[in-house]
């Protein structure tokens, strides 16, 4: 399939790279095309620049955020959160018209040091303001309660015996998504509900991060039931 | 040990219950004896009377929660989250000084219809509104992730093999409440950190209540790592 995954960061890389491992012909989308190429600075975190990563791997196509949603069949939001409206924007609502989009992005406020904190209270989430905003997507709000590298592979973590959720009003499109899920080698995917329901697994990062402030991102939770 | 549990709703009768049953002297604390005692009907989520429960517990003392607190060693707020500080005011400030407090309430909103959405968001919560005004009590935020059955009894669902979070500035007292929570079953408890931390396990409550609202209340997170 001809994805688009939107964000040149660590959480784009990620989900890119699995993506193509898959064998699906994937182009990472970013705002400005030259400005992210011509980055040799490691990021905020420490990550080597985008331009690094893309030598790694050359199947992988660049662009514009509009040229990655036009040519894509589905669409991935890992901008992010609070530039993420603006980046789909600039991607172009009709570029996003009728095709799954899938958001792993939250909206976190790093302005007051570790941990962040989320920009949403529980009334609202990052996943409705984009459905509201482009309400010919098809929203799929996963992935965000996860470290980017278990996103792709949770099988590096207890062989993949943890959970997912799925949040949409779009049932075809959260099964669809649900399939990827499956062939990144999650087996536990919850279907949460309607996009509302989306609120509950981004307020959940504020756990999250306590929990990484504990040491390692490489966990997760698995619903017992 | 001598324990007071402020509130007579489903969640402090089951904690009182489950302390009771491992032999501590449980006193429940009520704002008002008489009226409480004189109800005869069930609650808005259709549980009996207090005073039903009462007569099915004949070991249990109840009293003013000023009475409850007074006689106590350890406190705990079962209160409702929207009442609790109020209810902890009138407990009174100088029986809870020096005191592990276990906050296990929740700030919800139910004003808005099903489910309810959190009252705070990632910048506070309750543990810490009651640690500010209450600067002499050891609060212990802990059990507020899981439905009050599952407090007492979490060898119910799975064998236990589940997790249960605990927060607070008070190292000593975060260790006692580890060990009453290994009393009643917990194997997997996650000290998150100082009060603070409590933010994660509040906020998780939002995903809670949508997956509450998939079928039954009788599940909890383990956190795989």
């Amino acid at each position: 399939m001809r994805i688009a995954v939107l964000g040149t960061g660590p959480v784009g890389q990620a989900v890119a790279a699995g993506l193509a491992g898959l064998g699906h012909q994937v182009t990472v989308g970013t705002r400005d095309v030259e400005a992210t190429m011509a980055r040799t600075e490691p990021d905020m975190f420490g990550n080597p620049p985008f331009r690094q990563w893309r030598q790694q791997h050359p199947g992988i196509g660049a662009g514009t955020l509009a040229d990655a949603a036009a040519g894509a069949e589905l669409v991935v939001n890992a901008t992010n959160g609070t530039g993420s409206v603006a980046a789909l924007e600039a991607a172009g609502e009709e570029n996003l018209a009728g095709k799954v989009l899938i958001d792993i992005a939250n909206l976190l406020d790093f302005s007051r040091g570790m941990p962040p904190s989320l920009l949403v209270s529980d009334t609202d989430s990052l996943a409705e303001q984009i459905q509201r905003r482009f309400p010919a997507a098809r929203v799929v709000k996963t992935l965000n309660t996860v470290n980017a590298y278990l996103m792709v592979d949770p099988g590096q973590l207890a062989g993949g015996d943890h959970t997912v959720f799925v949040c949409g009003d779009d049932a075809a499109a959260k099964a669809q998504v649900t399939g990827l899920l499956r062939s990144f080698g999650w087996s536990d995917v919850i279907d949460l509900g309607d996009i509302t329901t989306a609120r509950g697994p981004e307020m959940y990062v504020s756990l999250w991060l306590r929990i990484y402030g504990l040491g390692s991102p490489m966990f997760n939770i698995k619903v017992i039931r």
